[in-house]
Order: structure tokens, then sequence, then C-alpha cells
């Protein structure tokens, strides 16, 4: 099955569209787990297995760790391998390099990581992502239109706006069948635009839910293609930091599951038109 | 002393602009260092004592060290003990992320790892660069024409070509003097364009001499400002691959002198006229 198959075994299966970014912040997890040898992992471990069933994916924010140096790459890595094999894993680290370059990116994301997706930036153009195009059951999430406020700075530029030829481009650099795209739920407009750009084959990326605000039926609507799926909405802070007390990992899921309802109830509506 | 006090002092000092880029691959160094307990550092090692002398900085690419997993976080952060406070540590990451993450970014960057400039990519605008800005005594090199063959692709889009448009922006943030710009040197009619756009001021960190065959002339001739200074030359792999026996140091720091020698002969020749 390549990353697609997947996606689609996985969101029938869960029936969820829903990925939790595991964004994990010493600062912002309950305070009772800071006595934990690893509190970090700890928090983890307590939010997946309380939420594996009703996710499709879980992403990891490289920052996160890489800001606690050596004993990041280890959290990473035992998180990984905390995620069941049925959940896909995404690696959330917008990468972009030369091709020389991104192919050590490339290898330590599939290869030394083992995650199932990525994310790159594509300001450097398509031979900054061929090395990850290689990689043919994995798919590589690439940045079209963020969901910051800045983001129509750059990627408004031009008569036809920047974001639609990245879409446009990956659009044509999608014979395997192995790229996605990331759309901020902060812009509604221009996700329906960028739908209508790549059909129905593109998995959408959309983050921006949540502490960010953005517009979920909007999202959920104009993401989705037209069978309601290949879409991937992330929620990370609203989802992961709802509670704060001992039974912190319960209201997670509690906020999951109640979202991940609203999401349904928008994509079948849909559907059933 | 900023950075920008601190490069002019260590250019005049070292009579260099060259910095050597530490991309260190364990299948390129010399066969003989793949019996030593730690490979990668010996090889950096070595490096760095025969090159400090003739050189303003090292760029350690962070994807060389990241494709080792536990043991390349550990032999960067050995690396970067190795090279003196003479001597500028740029990290090369290219980082790219909203605010809250940018944030995790430049705190690793510039506090965990010590470094004294890193590099971003500027597609989702302002606010994903701010967080770097934050650090006074720092430089944020922000990625414009990249060296690539594809970087037309999406840096040419618009009337005005977009990564004009960047460093338009880039001078504009720079209210501190702590931000820079990387232009590659396989495009040299780009760089003279930056270069004017911008001025005196700002630095730019120009790669693609060497492997990728870059114009040595016109871009130390466009790149350096009025006064000659203010451009870092990177050089990776034609100088630190240079020799493959035992005295591959030597061989290396040749390589590097004579670069530099022609650089700083480029460079006279421009000030007198």
């Amino acid at each position: 099955m390549n990353f697609r198959e997947k996606l689609e075994h996985i969101c029938v299966k869960n029936d969820s569209i829903l990925c939790i970014g595991l964004d994990t912040d010493y600062t912002k997890i309950p305070k009772f787990l800071h006595t934990y040898e690893n509190p970090i992992l700890a928090f983890n471990e307590r939010i997946i297995s309380t939420t594996k069933d009703i996710v499709c994916a879980y992403k990891l924010n490289l920052a996160f760790y890489e800001v606690l140096g050596f004993s990041g790459t280890e959290t990473l890595m035992k998180t990984l391998d905390l995620i069941p094999n049925s959940v896909l894993k995404i690696l959330d680290g917008k990468r972009c390099d030369i091709e020389n370059t991104a192919k050590k990116y490339a290898k330590t994301m599939y290869e030394i990581l083992g995650c199932d997706a990525t994310t790159v930036n594509p300001y450097m153009g398509y031979d900054s992502v061929k090395p990850f195009l290689e990689y043919k059951d994995k798919c590589v999430f690439i940045l079209c239109r963020t969901s910051n406020r800045s983001a129509s700075e750059f990627q408004d530029v031009g008569d036809k706006p920047l974001y639609q030829k990245v879409a446009e481009k990956v659009k044509s650099w999608n014979r395997y069948g192995i790229c996605g795209l990331i759309v901020g739920a902060t812009y509604p407009e221009e996700l329906r635009i960028v739908r209508n750009i790549v059909g129905d084959d593109i998995p959408i990326l959309i983050p921006g839910i949540g502490v960010q605000s953005g517009d979920l039926t909007a999202c959920v609507k104009y993401g989705t293609n037209t069978y309601g799926i290949q879409t991937i909405i992330n929620v990370s802070r609203s989802i992961i930091y709802a509670g704060s007390d001992e039974k912190f990992d319960e209201t997670a899921r509690l906020r999951a599951s109640d979202l991940n309802t609203k999401i349904n109830k928008i994509r079948y509506e849909k559907i059933r038109r």
C-alpha cells in the first residue's frame, strides 16, 4: 500500500481525518509529570495511548525535540516507537536545501526516524524536493499556503499568486502519487482554490484549527476531496493541553473525540449532497 | 560587538572572507579515519586546526549531522567546541515555521548550540523570522536567490521577482542590523541586483563556489560591499575533500589558502578602483 491508500484505510477504520500534533513543551505539560524520568515521553505516551483509535495520524514537530538537545533525539525516537503501525507518523521539519543536502534530510526522516510522511518548504524548487520523491511508499507534504498572519507576504506574490503556482507544480511532480500539500485552516478561500487545482488525488495537511482559530466547517468542506477524504486536520495545543491535572489524557481524548465528531458531521453532510 | 562588527574584525584579522563548510560525510572522508572512534569529529578537528587562521567562519550543515542519529548531535556539539571563538560559527538549517515553533528553532540554534549565525527560509514571511531577530548579537541569514538549478522556479515569480521582494523586505527587517541574505554564486547577476537593493550594511552569505561551479570573480565583485567586506564565501566539498590521504588536512589548507588569495586579489582590485 502507498501512503494515500494507507491514509484512506486508517481514515475509514478509525472514522477520522484528525491528526494530533505532539508539539510537547515541558513548560505546558501537567506539573505532576515533571517528577517523571522523562516527562515529555510520559506525556506523549499517555496522549497516544488514549487517542490512538480516534485519529488517523500523529504529527511530531521537530523543533520541540531539537530544543531538548541530546535527549530530544531519544525522546523523539521513543515517541515514534509508541505510535502503533496502524496510525500514520508525520515528522514536521519543513526542510529545504540543495539536492546533495536534501538527500540527507530525506534519509534522516524516512530511514533513520522511519516516518510515513514529512514536510518540506518549496522555496528552492523541484530539485530540492526530488530526493524525497525517491521514497515511493512515503508522502512529502509541501508548504503551499501557511496558517500564519504573514503568509501572504511572499505566498501571494505574482499575478497568479505563488501559492497557486506551488500547487500546480506539486500536481505535476505527483507522478508516483506521493506528494501532499499544506494549507492553513486560517485561509479557507485559498484552501478551496488549492483543492480545485490539485483535484482528488493529493492529500492536504491542514494546520491552524484550535489555537490559531481556523474555520473548521470551511476547512473540512473545502479541504476534503469528492469522497470526503485525503485531508488531514492537524490539531496540537488545543487538544494536548486541554487538561492540566492527573486526568489530562482523558480530557485530551474527550476534546479529540468531540472535534472528530464535528469534523465527521461536516464530511458526511458534504458527501451526502 | 554585534555580528557585523565581529565579521569585519575577523575578516581583517585573518585577511579572509572565506568560510569552510563542514558538510562532513562518512563515505567521503579519507578511509584511514574510519578506524577512529569518531571519524567525523576527527576529520573536522584536523580541518579546523589547519585552516582556522585563514577563514572568517565555519558553516555546519545540520543535515549531515542529523542523519547520524543520536551521535550526530554529539558530533555537532563537539565540533562547535573545537572552533575557536575568534572565528564565527554558522549553523545551516534553513528552518521555517510559525512563530511559536520558530522560537524553539531560534533557541536551539543560538542558546542550545551556541552559534553566531543561522540560516532561515523566508517562505512564511516576517512572523516566522521574528523570533530569530530577538537575539541582538547574532545574525540570521535569509534565503534569497539559492544556488541550485531549480532556484528560478519560484524565486523568479512576479513582475518584480520574489527574490528581489525578499531582499527588500529583509532590508526593512534589519532595524537592529542582524539580518543577512543568502545568494548563490551561480547567479552573479542576481547577486549584483541584491547587493544594490540592500546597500552596504547587510552581510551576504554566498554558497555555490567549487562543486557547484559558481563564478568567483563575479561573486566577490558583486557580493562584497563598497569596502570589499560583509560577504562570506562558503566553500565545502572542493576544500574539505581536496585530499584523500593522511595529509588531507594539509591539502585542504593549501586549497583554502589558494582560494583565499584569489578572493583577496579580486577584493583589493575592487576597492582600489
